[in-house]
């Protein structure tokens, strides 16, 4: 194999790939970026099993072929070269990488024994823009749950309607639901991995429609010169429609800021080792925020709209301010039902976004 | 006491003396803040017993008093209240704080136990502007040993001659120089430890004068509202001066950016686990930089002016590149002796600062 490459070009699309090798494999081959030449394009591909990718970009290639080299030094060397043009030549599985006044000798290794990308029928093709699935990903990843022992809510369920697309996570304390307007013409619904989300958004650029293809394993991701795979979870998701309610006893609008700021100076005494507890206090223009410990206690109060009921009603403060923090309106609605059921969080002017808390139930 | 005062200036001063708050005290009063009010002024001092900090504020004082409050807690109270003005009432160890629509009550502690600042003899005073501070600084604590054994090396030695000052580190593997011209009109010597002066540099602003006055066991910095005191080291420091000669077998001069990406470049092979090994071929107009391991070598080659000698020797690249990659000058000399006595580096347009590395010795 024998290529010339622009330095610059390469270093982004190892950068793309890398979202995909994993720090602790333990498979060696999997330390690697696998590397094609051929009829004048680069082909980058990177897996840890669960998230693949694949990009392309031009280069002069001389005699084509292919390998896999550590994607850690491999990455590190093509960003710190200093010219625009690398030459590689590869023999006998050694590469001999030359730039400007630098000569690098570096062992690679087969591309046989590289694992093969997903296959993936073509059938269903939904187009999303990078900027809706930024809001997406951002709105829902960090309310998935943790725990590894029932891993279908470690991912955020997708479930695709005729004409709307709802995206759910939930970890049995909250639920965030992004609803996405669609056309979609299909019924389906799938979980996928919140990592694999979380690193979509890290290499999807503002600007780019991305294409979203599903088979019964994995999801695919294509936009400009990059394919994206994830694998799914198979399981059964909770039926999040039912925890939804129309109607509330109290519905009422505050500052989000001043929401936020109130409940993040309750939490200051709110301690973790008491479950984060805050005591809400509803009334019919204000709500009053409680919390305290034994170093002392804080009260605070934020201006709400008026409203008949009242009600007393506590939650960890940490499940709040998740919600809360991520939001850009500068007003938020709360809507209560009673000291059991779930406090429902939308933003006044966009009905998109849902984000439900359940509270604490006190003793006595 | 009772009190009013601007919540602004409070987190600034607060900010400061947190700066002498130890993460890991087995004393529960250290973990405090200590405030005095009286004659309408505010008195933070904090310390960790290596390090102590007072700073002033004005406040309206209608009843003087004092107490000690945990300071990361007050600090984030501080930082997230919204309005101008804090109200702080303290009576019988409960501190009550106001604040807009926010109310605290906190217990507090006894000023009486906190300890007592250091007592300064104020004779010998120096004065030095904080951008020179700073320099000094980032151009000699990185070079300070972190073997806890050999206390005196993790400290800066501060030698004052009549005329200039040189502040010196190193680790048994490196040095760094920093002469200031100064009309001290004194000879002493004092070890600094470079954490108090890493932490000093935070909190100090650009455009400041910094007045040092030094006794038996402390230094203390003087600027605007603050005192800064630390302890010293005792001990013998390293008879630093015979390691400088002015007679080179080889000095050249290279551009430090070149050689730096070039030291970079062969580090990422030179491994840790062999002593970031690379080895110099310093040629009559370029330098080669050579580094192996069991996945390849490298190889980089950097102009530098002509000179007559030539010379093989070897570094730990680590200590060359922390040396090299804090400095300004588009150009560096360095200097060589043979391959086993130190590399001196310096400034081409400067020549305040010295950076000493010593070679490691190749087998054979």
């Amino acid at each position: 194999m024998l290529i010339k490459v622009n330095r610059k070009e390469l270093a982004k699309h190892i950068q793309i790939v890398q979202k995909a090798i994993s720090q602790r494999t333990t498979m060696q081959i999997l330390e690697g970026i696998k590397i094609s030449a051929k009829e004048n394009t680069l082909i980058l591909t990177a897996t840890d099993t669960e998230i693949s990718i694949e990009t392309r970009l031009s280069a002069i290639v001389e005699r084509e072929g292919d390998f896999v080299i550590n994607s850690r030094l491999f990455g590190d060397i093509v960003r710190k070269l200093e010219n625009d043009i690398i030459d590689i030549n590869i023999e006998n599985y050694n590469m001999n990488l030359k730039c400007g006044d630098s000569i690098f000798n570096l062992s690679t290794q087969k591309a046989d024994e590289y694992p093969d990308l997903p296959r993936v029928e073509e059938n269903t093709e939904i187009k999303i823009s990078a900027k809706d699935i930024k809001n997406i990903v951002k709105k829902t990843t960090f309310a998935v749950s943790t725990d590894e022992s029932r891993i279908v809510f470690t991912g955020v369920f997708m479930d695709i309607r005729r004409d709307y697309i709802n995206f759910v996570a939930l970890d049995g304390f909250r639920m965030a639901i992004q609803k996405l307007e669609k056309q979609t013409g299909i019924e389906e619904s799938i979980i996928i991995p919140a990592r694999s989300l979380n690193e979509l958004v890290k290499i999807i650029e503002d600007d780019e429609d991305i294409s979203i293809n599903i088979s019964r394993n994995n999801i695919v991701f294509k936009f400009g010169d990059t394919v994206f795979y994830s694998t799914l979870l198979s399981g059964e998701f909770f039926s999040y429609t039912a925890l939804l309610r129309d109607e509330h006893s109290i519905s009422t609008s505050v500052s989000r800021k001043e929401f936020q700021l109130a409940v993040e100076r309750a939490s200051l005494l709110a301690r973790e080792d008491r479950a984060n507890l805050i005591k809400l206090n509803v009334e019919n223009s204000h709500i009053d925020i409680k919390s305290n410990s034994e170093i002392g206690d804080v009260f605070e109060k934020v201006k709400s709209s008026e409203h008949d009921n009242t009600l007393d009603i506590a939650f960890n403060s940490r499940y709040i301010l998740d919600g809360v923090k991520i939001l850009e309106a500068e007003e938020i609605n709360l809507n209560f039902t009673d000291s059991v059921n779930p406090l429902i969080i939308t933003e006044t002017d966009d009905a998109s976004y849902i984000y439900l808390v359940l509270p604490v139930r006190l003793a006595g």
